[in-house]
């Protein structure tokens, strides 16, 4: 845990008092292995790198990957734990405005579960060869799941506040 | 926990030892509501429905939807708490043949994190108007994201399994 994650709020950001995390318990199924050692050198989004990352699944889960190969993309979920979780509204740092979490895919989030959709380039025992994600490298691998176009694909879905963001993103380098 | 949701391994399932689930904890952030009670009434994947349903946030994370009106989908990540953990083989009622858990989107997995990807047509207060899930009635809230079309949707994607299953699904009813 870096202190950099313990940032003070940005104007315009709120912190709530969470519960106990104890409604229900989680498994660390293996880790992902990217890159990037730090948050200020990892991709914004998953599609701003094509750097190719591996999956390593702990030996104890490999038979779950069989049939998996037929799949041509993966919904990764893993865990956040380098992020606070109480921070409910938000300010990302090239915006104006701030917005609630539920409206981010920030790493900052009740439940820090974080979410891929992933190229899956080959499977070798319990080493999984993707591209596009952006996580820190180790970081902590809850699920593997076979994307379904029918039913995971949506082209025409828009998120009206990231279009209207008023700051362009600036140049690969200078984080938000 | 019904008796249902342990029923024996089908052949050529596989049962494995799980550690214990304690590497890290989930808070349950508010409950979905959907028209069914039992898995058996249940869609058997989330397009398979329009029934519209509603997720009902803890009111302590109200604020957290500040500007999600103006996203058109959604990502809802639940907790399916009534599947057992260690099936690591699985074969799906209306296949021949068994798969890896990573290969399925079945509620039995090491980390029972179900996800839809759901159209958003209203947001009043603490409530939240969709369509698509398939989940059963009152099932955990764990999390709420934009879908960004430009990361999540991959219309190309394909499932090889998936195709060539060797049974046809039968009519809504028989559920598999």
């Amino acid at each position: 845990m870096s202190d950099d994650d313990f940032e003070p709020p940005r104007p315009g950001e709120k912190v709530i008092e969470l519960p106990p995390a104890d409604d229900a318990g989680l498994i660390f199924i293996g880790r992902i292995r990217t890159p990037w050692a730090d948050r200020h050198d990892a991709p914004r989004n998953p599609m701003e790198s094509d750097a190719v990352c591996t999956v390593e699944l702990d030996p104890r889960y490999v038979e779950g990957l069989r049939s998996l190969t037929t799949s041509t993309h993966l919904i990764l979920l893993y865990w956040l734990d380098r992020a606070r979780r109480d921070l409910i509204i938000q300010r990302p740092r090239h915006d104006d405005r701030a917005h609630g979490v539920f409206a981010l895919r920030s790493p900052v989030r009740p439940n820090p579960i974080g979410l891929a959709v992933v190229d899956l380039l080959a499977i070798d025992g319990n080493k999984l060869t993707i591209r596009h994600i952006d996580c820190l490298d180790g970081t902590p691998l809850l699920d593997i799941k076979p994307y379904f176009a029918h039913s995971d694909a949506k082209p025409e879905a828009e998120v009206g506040w990231h279009k209207e963001r008023a700051k362009p993103l600036p140049p690969r380098g200078d984080k938000g």
